[in-house]
């Protein structure tokens, strides 16, 4: 296998784009991310558009070769990939491989999703399509649903207490603050006599034992990145990222059918197979994205891949250890939960902001410190698919 | 890059299938083709999945992962492919190069689409979702309209005749009657004193000059194939077959703004990427399966990949030279046009028929003798992303 680098990695604000269609929002973070490459007047061989709701909310399919024209990329290669809200992820694993292969030389890797088309119960019906059609959809479950019993699950196993979860809301919606690519640009207060609009006082319940703040936002957004081989990145003489590992797994795809439904098992498997091709360990790592749909998942994400022991990921949110600054920064960006999730984006964004990490060109009070090695985790239906990719600087 | 091979080939016979769910169908045909790689208990690494419609016409996302889990394949990564009716030859692309790059040896590519859950218009709407989002599908373009349109300047400028057209549909709805798998069953007659419904007599206008016989008709389906390494197949002790050759071109999504829109540039380009890479010429080619989802582009195909000159095409299907036991036989499984058009399904089902051909495992009234190349192009939108194969038999 060929090493393959990143050296274009491009983003557009996530939140409510209502000017903006698919397309345009694809195209924007695409030039972006080809400006950031800096390949010139050099095409790409090849484009892969990671999406999952074109076909549901827009009415559109061949959103890949209507990109290449847009982007003038023609006769570039094009195909779309969906695997839920693993889409990004799985669109990149399409990158690496197709370049790994000797195949192509420069793929650029889009995700994006228009979410905002469709609001309340739509949204949540649109995001459980996902869901298994005969033993789950039509039984009405929601991912909201799923998440608050796995949470009560994981909170009866392992202690885990709405002060863990809260830790999560409280440190992303910060970070969210200062991310000007974030969608939730407030930060939460813990309240007091004269509560504000966002004290955690006035955080309902959306799907016991999770609040409000415990969910990701719907969000229209989109991401890119540019990956080529590593002969390519060195000429471009500046700091690159390589992907030193890639690891995919698949679950039960109803979550009844686990035995025990709180071990993410695929989570487990994708970070086992990224560290053994990475060559590395938990240990290694600098600093993570990890898949915060709901803040339980950053919990069980950040034992799951080995930051901690089970039981012990909430305490160490609480603790600090995975703030900035901390044992092992989670979500820098603001993850899921303030980032946003345009569910196609989303695996793509993660890897965006842990590009921007590696090649130390955040804002001080966003970077990690010498960050060398970055993982992220983009998790498809309720863990049914989940990636996992451990990224690397490289200082030519 | 690593030679990949083909060992394993099912479909499920296409046409109307109300009894079964789109997941049932891309199931059959996956365990078809699992049984003829004869992998025994050794499982798959990766699913590849080529569908269009399972947001937009079942209302379900995720599709791949929910195979895995139904196929008892678990934890093989997975993803759903969509580039419209080339879905299916885009998704054998990516299994293709995930295991040229050594990171997979084995995967199984299933293509499938449950269409006949719409008729009539909302079908060729479901088509026509291909179509430029601005600058045609607002304006009521469909695929049938362009197909018309492009027949008529095809006519004007290389003399083809509705004769022509005729033959394709002839030979392909004969052909159809000797496939077991095919849609359309029944053969085309000239009609006479005694018109028979299939006489071509009664074959209403479609989209100027194309008639009803010269569409492929609307098809639910799935098809399937398992590939790996050259190492696995050679173990298998049978003939196999091995990707020679792969290309892939995108042209102009609106045909309105091609130069000449009589040139498919995607089909050239595509076949002469394939040709580089088999190092094969035209000539060698012993059967080919090409996308006439209209009878007119069989004709054109045959062109642009170079078995005929511009011009030529029409000719020789009226002279018999694209018809079993002519020079190059041309969709002996009765093509789009009588084996149907799931579009998901139909990249895939293509390089099924190409392999039982190279295998020489067809009856003799389907077999082309000593089949040792075969060609397949699958054409996405109306041209705008296009993909070729070139597949060999190797006998072990």
């Amino acid at each position: 296998m060929r090493d393959v680098a990143i050296i274009g990695a491009g983003m557009i604000p996530f939140g409510r784009r209502d000017e903006d269609t698919l397309m345009d929002m694809l195209s924007y973070a695409s030039l972006k991310a080809l400006d950031d490459a800096g390949l010139g007047d050099k095409s790409v061989d090849a484009v892969y558009v990671a999406n999952m709701g074109g076909g549901m909310l827009q009415h559109q399919s061949a959103i890949a070769s209507s990109l290449v024209d847009r982007l003038s990329l023609l006769p570039a290669a094009a195909e779309t990939i969906e695997n839920g809200p693993a889409s990004g992820a799985s669109a990149v694993k399409n990158g690496l491989l197709a370049i790994a292969s000797g195949y192509y030389d420069t793929i650029l890797v889009v995700g994006g999703e228009k979410m905002r088309e469709v609001t309340g119960w739509r949204a949540t019906d649109f995001v459980a399509t996902m869901t298994h059609p005969q033993a789950e959809y039509p039984y009405g479950i929601t991912l909201p649903g799923m998440a608050g019993m796995f949470t009560r699950l994981y909170m009866e196993k392992y202690g885990v207490t709405r002060e863990h979860l809260l830790a999560i809301s409280l440190k992303n919606q910060e970070m969210g603050t200062l991310n000007p690519y974030a969608h939730v640009e407030m930060a939460l207060d813990r309240g007091g006599i004269y509560d504000s609009p966002h004290a955690i006082v006035n955080n309902p319940v959306s799907a016991d034992p999770l609040h409000l703040y415990d969910l990701c936002p719907v969000s229209d957004g989109a991401a890119a990145l540019v990956l080529c081989t590593v002969e390519i990145a060195k000429k471009t003489g500046k700091p690159y990222v390589v992907i030193a590992g890639f690891g995919q797994a698949t679950d039960t795809h109803t979550l009844a059918e686990r035995e025990d439904p709180t071990d993410l098992k695929a989570v487990t498997l994708a970070a086992q197979q990224a560290f053994a091709m990475a060559k590395l360990k938990p240990s290694d790592v600098s600093v993570a994205e990890l898949h915060d749909a709901f803040t339980i998942l950053e919990i069980a994400e950040s034992e799951h891949v080995g930051f901690f022991k089970k039981g012990e990921g909430g305490k160490a949110a609480v603790a600090g250890k995975t703030r900035l600054g901390g044992q092992i920064p989670i979500n820098v960006s603001g993850g899921l939960k303030a980032r946003g999730h345009p569910v196609g984006g989303t695996g793509v964004a993660q890897i965006v902001d842990i590009v921007w990490q590696l090649r130390h060109e955040l804002p001080e009070n966003r970077q990690v410190k010498n960050a060398e090695v970055g993982l992220t985790v983009n998790f498809g239906g309720f863990g049914n698919n989940v990636l996992c990719f451990i990224l690397r600087r490289v200082q030519p």
